[in-house]
């Protein structure tokens, strides 16, 4: 039996990542954001929710780029410290510990500590409700050598990023491996065809 | 040391959904997607992503509706089966013994099997690279009883959603609990303050 729980934001899993851009004073900023996903394969896009108010958002106005900095559990704290005070009042990258490093592909910086980076190119800026929707061109992404597999794909258990749950405010950690994409599924198409093998004898 | 990987679409999380919405015939079909996320607080607001030559694509544009079905990491074939053939050739609801569940919110079918549905209502249409982007706005969040705590969150650990890794196309589920949004961060604002009172003295 279903329950209604009315009009809320509870889409489940929901990332953890910080958002990086300079601010106009030219000094590297960041924020936490909940509220993100990728929305084209080609070119490889990817878009991060700000409100207006944010110190956040008028750095990536005005320098038209941000980077996806994707922390690991061990980086919850920091993570969750970024979306608590905003950069106006703090230096988010000292408190943190955090080293910004000057993106060569775009006009952000990005954070040295976290495991997986996005480097990103505004390329659409789109209002819904109380959020300013940024869509990013991610021109490359940098992982650290510690969370690669062969050297190209992630190791989701070393870079091991963090999700958000917006209906009790609280992050969890990814577990087990369920299993390769494309394959799993096959087992549901032989079920059928079994059931129309059975149908027609 | 950090490696550049290109520009690829490694932002996990990743999440796993499948969208459901009637045909031109009035069938309910459902796909599954990897490219969305939530968008705006307020109102709520999702986003979800298809490219133009899917079945599902024409449904949403028709009705101007949709639904975000999360399954659970037991439905990872399922999920997967899914996002591996075309509604046009497939009843992909009976294939994968999921009941459809018309709305009363919005013109589309919901999988009642799932623990966590949200009912969307089309407001915004972007098209981003290969894909399109749809914004929906959540009319209603339908949970399971069963993963529910108090009636009202959810049990992220009962709902166990499951992430996706494009890296090396394969899934994830959900692990351990990390702690509590806006408490966790307030240890690194107290050692900076410990920091700058050491500095003082």
């Amino acid at each position: 039996m279903k329950q209604s729980l009315g009009a809320k934001t509870f889409a489940v899993p929901t990332p953890v990542w910080l958002v990086a851009s300079y601010d106009s004073a030219g000094r590297a900023n960041c924020m936490t954001i909940a509220w993100g996903g990728i929305c084209s394969s080609q070119p490889p896009c990817v878009m991060v929710c700000v409100r207006k108010a944010t110190h956040t958002h008028a750095g990536i106005v005005q320098r038209a780029a941000y980077t996806v900095n994707i922390p690991s559990r061990t980086q919850v704290s920091e993570a969750d410290f970024a979306g608590m005070v905003s950069g106006r009042e703090h230096d988010k990258f000292a408190e943190c510990g955090f080293t910004a490093v000057r993106s060569t592909l775009v006009d952000a910086p990005y954070i040295g500590e976290v495991p997986l980076v996005l480097e990103c190119r505004v390329v659409q800026t789109h209002q819904v409700g109380i959020h300013t929707m940024f869509v990013g061109e991610i021109l490359d992404v940098k992982a650290d050598d510690s969370v690669l597999r062969d050297g190209r794909a992630l190791d989701m258990l070393k870079v091991s990023p963090i999700i958000y749950d917006a209906s009790t405010r609280s992050y969890f950690a990814v577990g087990d491996a369920l299993g390769p994409g494309w394959e799993l599924g096959k087992a549901i198409g032989q079920r059928k065809l079994a059931g129309v093998g059975d149908k027609t004898e």
